[in-house]
């Protein structure tokens, strides 16, 4: 049994204790930040919860630690924005107060490591389950932050990555073929997913970006996110989306990779949309990453799924609501 | 059954949506704020859990709402910051997506006005408990948030408010006695606490505190924080600790004033300490709230209470700890 204090001392120890900016970290009432001048604050919260977003007895801790912070991260990487610091919110039953929570705790330092975000407070508390709070601070120049809102009739829709990958391995935990080991790499997107900040920030150093968001919900809501937010409609060409690369003993399972693709949330990917003549000078890929143009903004406020017969169907919002019942 | 979309739309509603340095407020991937040049930012994040720290059949919603904000805001005041921006993650049962949410939202956009807080951004999920999570950022001017670890010896210890008048209320809760109608306005510092903010920042104005720390976990505890970091011991006077009032039928509960202010949790009062010479020019009230001296600061690593026949005895920190069991 630890005391709370000593729990806190844990934690801090697994981290940075120094960065740029930071005057007083974990330890006081607060944590004490110099923001750069000229430079706005992009603020986000996320919670990550045992029994809603992971489960104890498949996720390892490791896995826990890491996606938690990965996934607001990426919330920084949909503004194109620098990540600068987080705070931790860890409710914990006492059975997770030992090698669990050091395995998770190494699994979210090696996320901060990766990510440049640096641990300047939190708040722990004793609970049945483990909850999981993270609130991530990055910076931007001023005003350059990219919205949902900014999308124009025109713009191309491109992508990162390839979509339904974090899907197709939630999918495997389902059918309990997660231990398979011939298959265990297609987990990695779903237990370690990687935000994509540095694409998110060169887009914003060259301007080209007019509206922004990473596919967390999935690419039929995510993409809705966008068109609401910017009052306009899209097409998307269905034979251009980067599918999730299905083995061959995989496809006998049934799933397809299309739907995968447009409803499978968590992949973590950037959604932007940008002005058609700058999309040729778009790279194909950066840092491995490939970066793919999906379809365009149109002004009607629909959003259609194009087929490669060119039959439109509309394109409903399929992903992750916590409020809905899962399809 | 609601969507998360239209929780989301239910919850911004409540809010002011302005603020002065708020370029984007919730809706989109993060929040987007421009910081005061010259100011520091002072950041926390703070859990507030059904089971934990209130019980879904006996606080009312409001005061769910208000007392999860309060708490968050008072670690601005313990640093003498000026209160700004807060992030709200809140899971929720659905038997409580109806009235009890309107309630609750209530109760957190009367302490978001009282305490000059803006709503930037949240998470919203369900859960089969009600879960909160605030993360409040204020500022201060640079260099100038009040640390736990300034205490100096020769420092007087100081106070404000009464100490014990949360605890009171719990203990009545506890006891089953909250629904009496005479003793209901004793549950007010229970339900409704009040961050002292005002205090804090005056003290700042005028550099008069050393160090600073807020009594969420009583003053046997909080100032054993206080000490610790700042490397030095303490004396407090029992006599002087302004106690809790008792009515009189309240005495055969059992229930010890001093013992209710020495570790009684969650009254939210601020703990500081400040030069000596300095001591008399402090008003003994502000804004109808006392301040009172009630020890000062040693070198001898020590923290003794000084009963009033001048016996000493050692001050153990017997508040709040959510990893021990409670006494």
């Amino acid at each position: 049994m630890y005391s709370e204090e000593e729990l806190i001392e844990r934690v801090r120890r697994k981290f940075t204790p120094h960065a740029d900016g930071l005057s007083v970290g974990i330890g006081d009432d607060a944590g004490v930040v110099r923001p750069k001048p000229g430079a706005d604050w992009i603020v986000t919260t996320d919670a990550f919860l045992e029994n809603v977003h992971f489960l104890r007895k498949i996720h390892p801790p490791k896995s826990v630690g890491f996606k938690a912070l990965a996934r607001a991260a990426s919330d920084l990487a949909a503004m194109g924005a620098r990540s600068r610091f987080f705070l931790l919110t860890l409710a914990l039953p006492d059975a997770c107060t030992g090698k669990w929570l050091d395995d998770f705790l190494e699994g979210m330092a090696r996320a901060a490591r990766r990510f440049g975000l640096v641990l300047i407070g939190g708040d722990t508390t004793k609970y049945e389950l483990v909850w999981i709070n993270l609130t991530v601070i990055g910076d931007a120049d001023r005003g350059k932050a990219v919205l949902r809102s900014g999308a124009r009739p025109g713009d191309v829709i491109c992508v990162s990555g390839r979509l339904g990958e974090a899907e197709l391995g939630l999918q495997l935990i389902h059918r309990r073929l997660h231990r398979k080991n011939r298959w265990s790499s297609l987990l990695k997107k779903h237990l370690y997913p990687e935000p994509r900040l540095a694409l998110g920030q060169w887009l914003v150093k060259r301007k080209w970006a007019n509206a922004m968001i990473d596919t967390s919900d999935g690419l039929s809501t995510d993409l809705g996110h966008i068109c609401k937010a910017s009052g306009v409609g899209a097409k998307v060409f269905a034979e251009k989306i980067p599918l999730v690369r299905m083995l061959p003993d995989l496809q006998r399972l049934g799933l397809d990779p299309l739907r995968l693709a447009i409803d499978g949330g968590e992949d973590y990917e950037l959604l932007f949309t940008m002005p058609k003549r700058l999309a040729s000078r778009l790279p194909h890929q950066m840092e491995g990453i490939p970066i793919t143009t999906i379809g365009e903004i149109t002004r009607e406020k629909r959003i259609c799924l194009i087929d490669s017969s060119g039959r439109s169907r509309p394109l409903k919002p399929g992903g992750w609501d916590p409020f809905r019942k899962r399809r």
